[in-house]
């Protein structure tokens, strides 16, 4: 074990100063996290998001997956910062679906509305789709991503099919797009309680109970 | 009147032989018909769809905007000659909205889910939302045919606010880009039938009657 020379990279807690060196592999440096994120991209372009491995982006990144692992926590979690998503959904999704049942539709529309009314929340989820519709593995990597961290999450996490789960998100997906991206009025300049009102009864029926 | 030399330019029906020659204007050719489509294009992608005139189209294509109307009938008819889409709104809309309104839910769930089912139709939209998704003129050109042709057209002739027509287009605009382009499983494999049963009773509580 040594220590890192330029201490801490300033991007993350600031607590990782120490990490094992071997033949090949840089210690921590003012931009390693930076640099694991850019392998990350690569090797989740190249791969998709269910092939590509810790390991393996350690390996592009020329670190230890010990140290991908203390920067990003999980795979998902690399995914997230290399992407720039706004949130990451393993963290985001228990907090939304706890609570009454009966809410659910409500709680996930105003979470969505509310999350991608904020520009620097919604950019990068506007990117990846832009990029999807004109390359085929961005499409891969975004269709295993959405299925396992965001739609297998939650058709699971309420006990409802899968089915149902896409078409809660192919709603609000619709609505994003309409109202962000191809700005239609009155959708893109409505309150977004009005749009609760109105989208929580469908997403209510598709992630309710029964 | 003059007789057009080349007759029959075989992408229409074939009764376009006779068209007023003037100063500058070209008579019917073999490639009249897509000299105005190419035209159009261009007039649609500079000046969007409300500020585009068959006038303008004409004077671009170097022919008679009789021609213009003769060939595609209104604004709408050559949008969508120029953009390849599959159908024409006005001449489908009243179809569909034509029926029990308490089955309408159904009958637009299924005919989008069954148009965009044949690749044939399904690509030129999918083109379309391409190129929309890194083009703000394209964008506002759709924005634009959208609003009018599609949108205004349903929300008077069911008389329901414009915006929970904007819902239903946003619920079935989803679905198919969850179903063709992410290809997201089960909803890409899924049976029409099956997601017509999902979505129509959403479909009907936005356009539904009250």
């Amino acid at each position: 074990m040594i220590r890192s020379e330029t201490g801490d990279d300033g991007a993350e807690g600031g607590g990782v100063t120490a990490e094992r060196r071997r033949p090949g592999r840089r210690p921590g440096s003012a931009d390693t996290r930076g640099e694991i994120v850019v392998a990350a991209r690569k090797i989740f372009a190249e791969k998709g998001f269910d092939k590509a491995t810790i390991r393996g982006i350690a390996r592009e990144a020329g670190v230890d997956p010990a140290l991908v692992h203390h920067y990003f926590d999980t795979k998902e979690g690399i995914f997230v910062a290399a992407l720039h998503l706004p949130v990451d959904p393993s963290k985001v999704i228990p907090l939304v679906l706890e609570g009454p049942r009966e809410e659910v539709g409500e709680r996930v529309a105003r979470f969505i509305l509310t999350m991608t009314a904020d520009p620097m929340a919604r950019e990068p989820i506007v990117a990846l789709v832009r990029s999807a519709m004109t390359n085929e593995r961005v499409v891969a990597m975004i269709r295993e991503f959405m299925t396992r961290a965001i739609l297998e999450r939650v058709a699971v996490g309420l006990d409802i099919p899968p089915l149902r789960m896409e078409a809660a998100f192919a709603q609000m997906f619709g609505v994003v797009l309409l109202r962000y991206v191809l700005q239609v009025e009155p959708v893109a300049s409505v309150d977004i309680e009005e749009l609760v009102g109105l989208l929580a009864p469908t997403i209510q029926r598709y992630l309710g109970a029964d």
